[in-house]
């Protein structure tokens, strides 16, 4: 059987585990032109989480009883389609089920259910899904493009410990930056600075005076901040910004609940001259080859890491993203498919 | 005499007359390598109210006593410098008082006592404290650097019938853009309309939507937003922003008093990918002349318009600044000196 999770509810804020519900239906035989994907992983992100409101800003809303919108990587198990084999590894926007049928469309459109090729040799499936997939591609051009990374600048990356940010703080170092990360616990703060060898990690959560905090880690101001929550977070490091700042607004997990960024953000913008720019990967899925391939290559010879929080089973996966808009656990979160 | 006026009090939202005060000292004489200014106008510009805070975003506070910071144009009327002659006429930062010295230097520097020679020829000799000086500097480069005016873009300007809006549109006019100029009443929703042509103009005083107002203007969404003035306009502009807009953020009158925007800016940003970039004109001090000349050109063949407020005497200008803060006449205000 088909096992999905499907939308029982919208939810208000944070999602509760009584918004999903589960649902089971034949495994679907694939006709010609399809082959059906058996999900190794599925995926946990953000992005779910907006297309569950009644208007999702990123396009269409998810109805109830619908299948949950997210990425699942896995293995083709059935083939009619002649560029597809037994065995080939697909990753896409396939839902949060344990099978999918695709017709092998590559991912261009924002909610196409598109697939990618990928090669299993070169690292775990996981990967596919994070510093690999979408999560990685977001990092790489949003650092790269927006915040534009050189030597000696001081960038700020929030959810530092995160999917994304993990990846992000890592090429700005890479790039010669100083790299200050944003975390939320001690235990995360540490992974930051020891792990992932940004040069310093903030604890939020133990920080009574942020702004303070990050005061004193960037003395000079922030030349480039890598905004992937929003909230207070976002406005204490909007007050340090350095003349010709840049800032790549990501994402916005602490809006979540209409806790939204309040600092006065025009003056600072006016003030130093910032340019502040948004980010949707979407719009860089023609050159995300590019950004697999460059990270590829630094994960081979030992130039970035990363984590993976695994959650097991289909039932746990309503949980993850809980976990992911709470910002708990390390690095990409997982849901392993058995 | 040299008449100045003086900051008596600091003003904790929009100024009242008593925070400025009068004060009369004896014309100064100029030393060897100076010259003496005879004031023709000085300026009002909303620039200067920030100067009169504790803490100065945009540089050095005004001590309680000094002569109020602010641009003045005038004749040579001494001259013990080389390069400057009596009836030379001489535009920059010399304080709101009816005669000041210089040592003739350029203005480079943010508040530096720097001037500018100006052709009395070109245009009247006021003009260089409006269209030909630094609002128009102003409106020229926000434009074009920041805002990428190109045939078939929709751009929305805010305090269009103000000194910097007024140019800003019809720059992005002469650009081949639909142009949305947003003004505080009847009159000078008109005045945008017919005399400077602006395709449309809403006056958000007497729109009880402005959002509806604007949706109507702007059936596609909005390309460019000249924010002129931060609140509630600029929230409801920020909320129709097309996809890759580019947004300038220029003035902020409208946060006097802690009326700052409260929208979710990032949302809007992020939803949009839209770029904001923050503008000081004197980052552009060494490109003034370019914006002068296209500007003069412009006007010389009637394709752009400008109007002026006068306000007469010296003791009229702590007012003119006040009524510039509230949004009160059209075009630049400047204050004639007999």
């Amino acid at each position: 059987m088909n096992r999905r999770v499907v939308l029982a509810a919208r939810p208000s804020a944070l999602p509760a585990p009584g918004d999903f519900a589960f649902a089971e239906s034949r495994v679907p035989e694939p006709a010609a032109g399809e082959f059906l994907v058996a999900a190794r992983y599925l995926s946990a992100d953000p992005l779910q989480r907006w297309r569950m409101d009644e208007t999702a800003n990123y396009g269409a809303t998810i109805a109830i009883g619908e299948t949950i919108w997210g990425r699942m990587v896995g293995e083709v198990v059935r083939s009619r389609h002649p560029g597809w084999r037994e065995g080939d590894v697909a990753e896409g926007m396939l839902g949060w089920q344990t099978y999918a049928l695709s017709r092998g469309e590559t991912e261009k459109a924002r909610y196409a259910p598109g697939v990618t090729r990928v090669d299993p040799s070169l690292a775990p499936v996981s990967t596919s899904l994070g510093i690999l997939g979408m999560p990685g591609v977001t990092a790489y051009f949003a650092m790269l493009e927006i915040c534009d990374p050189r030597p000696g600048k001081t960038v700020v990356v929030s959810a530092a410990a995160g999917a994304v940010g993990s990846l992000a703080g890592q090429i700005a170092r890479l790039h010669g930056c100083r790299v200050v990360g944003i975390a939320g616990g001690p235990e995360k703060a540490r992974h930051v600075q020891s792990e992932l060898r940004f040069d310093t990690a903030i604890d939020y959560r133990g920080s009574p005076d942020l702004q303070a905090a990050l005061r004193a880690a960037c003395p000079d101001g922030v030349d480039a901040f890598f905004d992937n929550t929003g909230g207070e977070v976002a406005d204490a490091v909007y007050s340090l910004l350095a003349k010709g700042a840049r800032v790549a607004v990501v994402g916005r997990i602490a809006q979540l609940g209409g806790k939204g960024t309040r600092a006065d953000v025009q003056e600072y913008i006016l003030a130093a001259r910032a340019r502040i720019e948004g980010f949707i990967v979407y719009d860089y899925e023609h050159r995300a080859d590019e950004a697999r391939q460059r990270i590829a290559g630094w994960l081979a010879a030992g130039e970035v890491r990363y984590r993976e929080t695994v959650h097991d089973g289909i039932e746990s996966a309503p949980q993850a993203l809980i976990d992911v808009l709470q910002g708990r656990g390390l690095g990409k979160h997982v849901i392993r498919i058995d």
